[in-house]
């Protein structure tokens, strides 16, 4: 059975195109990738690709992630700047022994190479943003900035059993130039193994690499665990590390999916959207923080 | 009881001087900090901080990772030239809620700000050592440049049994420029919960991410393994993926300690040295690939 899943509402429209390619044959890659392109190119969504809110120094420095299920084999982009669809290039690393994670200039200059569509990922909404924030923060205005760090994760399984996850982000708005979050990191961001299942983060990449939360979740699925129950067991064991350590609430959220195409999805929020794509439907669900 | 592991005979030295600050009663974090320090001034390690060899553009990056055992709180820095100690910018950023993880130009940007000492880290052996490289390479004669991916990775346990993890490299020679290894990458280059114990990994950091091997080691080790079978277990699953994956023989290796200051070590390589030092005197031992 063919599934497709990701973050948030605004991976909506993605996962439905990616559910159609997947209903006509596509491969799991084609599906992740398209879905994930849409958020991407999509000016609306301040957190990924183009329109994502700009860093401390007002660029926009984007982080990608991806891995093949079937041949553990990952790609990771990392603090690079003007690459329109930073996934595609993520994707296209997978497949390499070495270098497939790169960062900075080196990913720039792949993508260049690649002929992949290089832009100012810059809105004059985002910049005309950053500059209020700017403004506000020197005149010692305490905004909390650190809001919206939505990454848009896409699982997917097609017809052949194939697996794949992705990842794309423009990371935190105001962050410190050159940070890099859990959105290309694997074990935190994302993980796949097509013989057992998937999982993707997203929520505060810092607390998320802590528990190194995807790679966890598909370990708890191995042991036994469905996607719901690894989803769960992952968000309550970190955040009962945060209430340990005396650091309230946390900002973090999974979704997962196994090797028979079951879904899973958990958060630390109030309320946590994400979109399900099967048998020719998009249905929006929502997880929520649950103690238990 | 008091505990420090060094990868590689490279460490010794190191590890001395961190086996003898822990003896005097010194933090766990100092020790580590120490040990490391000792590797990457050292101009004779051709894979550690100064003297490291370089990317194919000839320029020297850095990765370096730290995690505290106590506060799970941790610090890296990805690719960044010119910071002659980039263990003590990783140590620096630890503690920190967000903007741990700093690549490029904004990590170097921060070192310079934290008026950590900067440098060329290019030697002129290093750069002898690339330009033949380059040559025989252009002239076709096929080196395997990627040999030497040694990250010295030191685990400290002090007397008030508190653990830290450091790592630091100069990744592999003759890499891609902005290639990030392992090294800086939490969960897959190191990992430490007092409670339970450290890891942490050396050799081709594309695999090590693969199977987030420290993760997983330290996984094992809460399960109730002995760091000795925690190791032994990861470093054979990654190995026996790559079997199934058609990939032939990895290049891994893996050490551990736990809560009590057991250690252990493990390896896909015929010979992996790691160092231990407890109770006034240091050890160089060897581990060996065995498939059972």
């Amino acid at each position: 059975m063919t599934g497709i899943i990701g973050t948030w509402e605004m991976s909506a429209q993605g996962v439905e195109k990616g559910m159609a390619l997947l209903s006509g044959g596509a491969s799991a890659g084609d599906a992740v990738e398209t879905a994930i392109r849409d958020v991407e190119e999509n000016p609306a969504f301040s957190s990924v690709g183009y329109g994502g809110l700009p860093a401390m120094d007002g660029q926009v420095y984007l982080d990608a992630g991806w891995m093949d299920g079937n041949s553990l084999r990952c790609g990771a982009v990392v603090s690079a700047r003007g690459i329109l669809h930073p996934v595609s290039l993520a994707r296209g690393l997978c497949g390499r022994e070495t270098n497939w994670m790169l960062a900075g200039e080196g990913a720039e200059a792949e993508a260049r190479q690649r002929g992949l569509a290089m832009r100012d990922m810059r809105t004059p909404e985002a910049v005309e943003k950053w500059k209020e924030t700017l403004h506000r923060q020197c005149a010692g205005m305490g905004d909390r900035v650190y809001r919206g760090h939505d990454t848009v994760c896409v699982i997917a399984r097609d017809a052949k059993g194939r697996m794949v996850v992705g990842t794309s982000t423009s990371g935190l708005f105001m962050k410190q130039p050159g940070r890099v979050g859990d959105t290309p990191v694997v074990g935190s961001g994302f993980y796949c193994d097509a013989s057992v299942g998937a999982a993707a983060a997203t929520g505060l990449g810092e607390d998320i690499m802590r528990g190194v939360l995807s790679f966890a979740c598909v370990q708890y699925m191995r042991s036994g665990l469905s996607p719901m129950e690894a989803c769960r067991s992952v968000i309550r064991t970190l955040q009962e590390t945060k209430d340990r350590l005396g650091e309230g609430q946390g900002s973090f959220s999974v979704i997962a999916m196994d090797a028979q195409g079951c879904f899973g999805a958990a958060t630390s929020e109030t309320d946590f959207p994400y979109v399900i794509g099967q048998n020719g439907s998009i249905q929006v669900c929502h997880a929520a923080w649950d103690r238990q």
